[in-house]
């Protein structure tokens, strides 16, 4: 049986399960919105906790925090940056829209750990206010941008640019072992000239290497911190440079080189970077399906598709069917792009209904970001490792291909004319012969001209003089 | 400490948990898709179980299915159905396109659960086989979409059709008390001609009345079941009739009319039926939006806004400042819209991409539906309860803004004329003073006249007759 | 040189192009809005017309407009409407949110048409006036979404759905044409068990079943119109009855059902029926895309790809190798579906942006809507006539894949077991063989029995009865 | 009565209008896509033309091309880069996916033109052929893409960025001159703590900043030119170094730091960099979507709204209500911003459908790319002339307001004690009562200590000392 204790807000008292440092505002929130079960995702709370001791830490070092106080805040916080309480967090995403509930929390759950640890009564509110003393000097429309800011810079960094790195290195390496392999290249899905399997892969680790130039370029942005705009961007009840030096701490626990918002009615009104980072991740959402849907189809088969790469088999395809291998991990990494684009429109729309000096969209958009980071680092470090990994090439599949391609007769235009060669090539197709034999029945060429003009391999790349 | 048992699927020996009912396939994937936390909704389980539990009843009284292992199976289904088995559905979204180990999760767990009701071994795979007799005639390509179509229907049947009603049912409540209030009208987000309070809410309601409407509309489409086209739509391995019985079978269970899909090749290659239900949300969402951005705008001040209705207050806005009322349940409403019309682009794009015989972004598509569904239900419902009920006028603000308006000059057009009129309005809007002084200072009408041809209750509704 | 008259409104005097009919609120408006180049469609300018047209009829038969003044009205407007005075049309779709200016516009125009049909001076206002007569009774408000509905209405009932039906139709007519073409299905893009592809075609039609379905059922929310809710809804300067008496009009003209909207506050607010048309367009755009993916993926090749069926060809590919078909059709159409989606996000985000009285977002939803619905039928026109018409089936193609297959050893199970079957499929996999010559070699069926078992006609369907 | 030539191409003869100087292809094109209106924009046709120049002068440098026919050319082509020629640009955009029909009629335009100024016959393709001169060393696979990037980038650099700048220079300077008009603030649209008109306008400027800034930031991949990859990426018929020399070609001529694509499979199979653009024109709709509906909200009124700034008037708005000005710039810019927001799904949908070697879905993207810089470059402009410049500071309006605030108690809380502070509040908001009133009504303070504390000019920025 669960027990309560009772705490109270201004609007009156409330049972709180005696086993939750949450406090009355949390547990009011949990009965005035009981809508679905997304929460504010881990990220964010580390966040949150990352605030909390900072603005204790200054607060303490402008002299307006007690040592004692600050101390204990400063432990609970760095418990809530590393995960210990993250039970006490219930709230959902669908709250008040500047996260006000959820920045409540953080405070409560804060000062009734901080006020345990100083051997006080939990939910007492003596000793340590969640207002007075954790959020002393903030608003939460400052601390809750500062902390999606935060999340979405160190969920990019730690999180989304190592898994792309690790795809583009991978696709980079298949790339080079693949250089050597001439295959039909395909326009429009109709047979064209050729190219080698390496090139084909290098395109898609150029790809990559833009996807992160593209991550990492939204960073500027999310280092600019709203902290210190407090409740309307003016900074009242804020401290001159309180901003600034809030900044560096926060770069200090990070390692990441966060900065004081230049402008704070902007940072609070808008989530313009918030827009712009999940633009990038559209672009790299869209960059991931090309790929995987390439992947997938140069490997359908076993025998009626393309069939030119192996996919390494994760799991029992049917039973009956050996080499049947499904490409599950083009799978997830397709449904995962499909995600991120949805979500940019999430994000979007979120972005664009700001009212004067605050945009109350904060959790969904945080959600949603965060959502895409963590889906699009996951999804491609599992393609990695699982999928591009174990490509190998069908070699057999992709000169036999290569070699009955017609596009080949192109090479033949320089010796007898382009007439002649559309001659051979349309007899081809025609009876479904080869071309060479079509060659030889149209006795345009010999077999050792024939061989000595057409080499795939010779059509790779641009002549070296013009003809 | 956890123990495990060994199972095997043909790629091998895996440790699974003992006290788990799933198997090999399903702890292979909890290898295999390492990404991200969101899981298939329970209303997606409970369909699932609800297909297994009716198959199960089918291919007993086709003799295919000996009844011990039957009864044993329809039992085990019916602890997937009601929840108690929810903790053994580990898997995420982010797996094989099909849903085939969400699919298999389920086999597996029912077989375990039933050969324990037998008192076998769990984890044998003897007595009951997850595939041959839990997965008997069936695939995951006409399993899993069967169960997206009960689940979306169950769904937008028993959570969200009722919310819209009661949201609906306010809203007209709420309009015919406020009917007697005349106040100003806003287009383009400036003075109008007037109407009543209770004619603004009517077209809330009017919305309503439509939204319900669009989410019937979509459930002819989801009674379609794709049962009995098994692996391709061809129906391999099925048996004549099968699909017609099986949902006759669904329909006895769920008191919905679910009927066999007529052509399985869509039911299978396509979701259309899906995209069509999204839609419809998207549509709500629109509508909601509207609704919640128009309820918050009306009640924003106190002093400095709008201010003609006051909301219920919920919860504390800020301390210092009494009769702000912070429009929390308006700004999850909002976010909520905003996340269902980027779901829509998620489940449009995934709907586009299906290839031949299977769309393989089908965990993708029911996981943004049911949360589309959820999250517009429980939202619907919370803002009914604790915004609309409360709500109420301002009548005094209201009046004073009618009064104050320029436009009631409209009124005087008949008597004066339109330019003597017109003369009057910009006099006001210069001096600031109201019409009437205005229109004294004119000396165009009478105090009495002005009383008598300026009602704006009587500019409320369209002539009688022509002038 | 182009000559000038002077018109004026309130503001003071305009040139006005002596050549033009519109006045100095479009010519003002010309200055105002110096953005892009997209006009509001024909249909809706048509659709303004049948308003004015009705309005005059209406308001003569109610005795409050003079019979000559209102018999000129009725011909100029015959004039908008059939599309003469298309070039008197110049203003673009980024003006007032409301589209007053092109109600003026239409105003202006047929006044002045009007008064040069009764020998006035164009330009002077005398005679027909275009806001006292024309406008009579009316006001941008209502006449806008008025016009929007049955421009809407008009093209989907006499553009799209016939496109629809013909794409249906003939998408049909090879299914029935191709039934006995039994082929490898593919599921994941892998090989899988057959079907013909009249089956696969099959899913297709009934994809446009559904699309035509869709399409027809946002109509009725179409026919709905706001035309008597004048400035906010109220109807305040129309009379009562005006509403229903205009739209027995305009039915009565365009042979369409519709009537007065039930809720003109709704009408005016919202343009949520304009939303739900959009979103039947999206569906309808996911089910192209799907459709001309699989069309042009079947027909790739000629020898590199699936090469399954072979499409029209239409125009000249490369010119030196034959056989390449561009699938030019299928990807105008594919195309088509990415804009007739992304509209859809365009119009999700309009709608959801009204504010009180009025949605002010209305040409560019009306705007987004005509030009999905006339490049859904066009598209569909051209598809149906350029690409599926001509598609024939490449039958060596087809039979040579399924019976390359391994998927068909599906057929030896209850012969043999599933044990044997397998060992057959692993076999031909790994040497590369037939499924004939490697069972022969295992010595598990002789070749009579292979070729009396593996029958993949009797593979494209249910069984009679259980096995 | 129009006359014609007769020309053929491979799949027979066309009649092609005598007074056009397209050919066979594009006459054909006309019959094979009778598909809406939309047609390339007149930048992309400057781009194509540039093209054609730059190519042709290299060809002739390198030797391939004669210096005769090289110099007509270039003499056509410049004809097409001033727009000279653009009637003879009929085709859509509804074509085939990677634009050839549009780049062959490019090269028959300028085939023909540039005969004719050899004094050859049209449509003869003597002298001058357009394959084989206009598209020597290309293909449309890397032309078009080349012609892509380079009318964004001219388009981003010329039309959107001085249009971004003169919003952002009006947008700080109302923000200076705003800056001594300390009014209310507004969150979750509920009153707040002041901040001066000027912040408030600073924030928008700030937005500004960022939007050049990330219009900038798309540029560099923008630059990079797929020239020289010609069918599939491998630059098959070109020479080496082409694509370098090419590159300072278009350099030259345009004035932008345009280079040879590092990666040339990567710029034909996929458009991430237009997708990336048009992700950073999505942001930037955001930002003005916030924006104008602020200060349409701001300029609401005159008397029931906030009315806190007026709006200049452009046009008559009613005709009976002076004072009324419909916001409608603010109205064609936010239906801009919903057009661009959709136009960039659409981009995105189509970037992430590539197929192997070629993304064919390049006449789509670039033109939504095109319209949405244009939109947004033209709508700023306009915004910036039409309604930012003229706005005014409503000063009575916005004291009035601030003054009866209820949050200014804040400023007492430090002489009289939080719930001191909050009784006169309460007790202001239930009486209707100003806070000096209520104040005094408590003696709690005096009118001279009121008035000395309470100065909303001290509360619009953080103190310069911890209290």
């Amino acid at each position: 049986m669960t027990s309560y204790r009772l705490e109270s807000d201004s609007f009156g008292q409330l049972k709180v399960p005696t086993d939750c440092y949450y406090g009355a505002q949390t547990a009011r929130a949990l009965i005035n919105f009981p809508i679905g079960e997304e929460k504010p995702p881990r990220p964010l709370i580390r966040a949150l906790g990352i605030v909390k001791k900072c603005a204790a830490q200054l607060n303490m070092d402008m002299g307006r925090l007690d040592k004692t106080i600050g101390q204990a805040i400063i432990l609970a916080a760095t418990e809530v940056i590393d995960g210990s309480l993250d039970k006490h967090f219930p709230l959902v995403v669908w709250q008040t829209g500047s996260g006000t509930q959820t920045n409540m929390n953080c405070n409560e759950v804060i000062a009734n750990r901080a006020i345990e640890t100083l051997n006080g009564t939990v939910g007492s509110k003596n000793l340590i206010h969640p207002n007075d003393h954790c959020n002393m000097g903030q608003s939460s429309n400052d601390t809750f941008p500062t902390a999606m800011h935060i999340a979405a810079a160190e969920e990019i960094t730690h999180r989304l640019l190592p898994a792309l790195q690790n795809l583009c290195n991978e696709l980079h390496s298949k790339s080079k072992s693949f250089n050597h392999l001439v295959k039909i290249g395909r326009t429009h899905l109709q047979d064209a000239t050729p190219l080698t399997l390496g090139q084909e892969f290098s395109g898609f680790s150029t790809q990559l290497d833009n996807a992160i130039r593209r991550a990492q370029a939204v960073l500027p942005a999310l280092y600019q911190l709203a902290q210190g705009g407090t409740a309307v961007g003016t900074g009242l009840n804020s401290i001159k440079g309180f901003d600034i030096e809030f900044a560096k701490q926060v770069a200090n626990i990070t390692k990441l080189p966060f900065k004081a918002a230049s402008n704070k009615f902007e940072a609070l009104a808008t989530h313009d970077a918030i827009v712009e980072a999940s633009g990038a991740l559209n672009t790299i959402a869209v960059s991931l399906m090309k790929i995987a849907n390439d992947i997938r189809m140069l490997g359908s088969g076993p025998r009626c598709g393309i069939g030119e790469i192996n996919l390494p088999e994760n799991e029992p395809g049917s039973s009956i069917m050996p080499g049947k291998v499904n490409p599950t991990q083009c799978e997830a990494l397709t449904m995962i792009a499909a995600q991120v684009m949805g979500n940019n429109v999430t994000i979007s729309i979120a972005g664009s209904n700001g009212h004067f000096q605050l945009n109350v969209f904060k959790p969904v958009m945080i959600y949603n970001l965060l959502q895409s980071i963590r889906l699009l680092a996951e999804g491609c470090q599992s393609f990695t490792v699982r999928c591009i990994k174990g490509i190998t090439a069908n070699e057999g599949r992709i000169s036999k291909l290569r070699d009955e391609s017609l596009m080949l007769i192109t090479a033949l235009t320089p010796y007898i004319g382009y007439d002649n060669a559309a001659k051979i090539a349309k007899k081809a197709h025609q009876d479904g012969s080869s071309l060479l034999d079509a060659a030889l029945a149209l006795e345009l060429v010999t077999t050792e001209q024939f061989k000595q003009w057409i080499v795939p391999e010779n059509m790779i790349e641009p002549n070296n003089k013009p003809f």
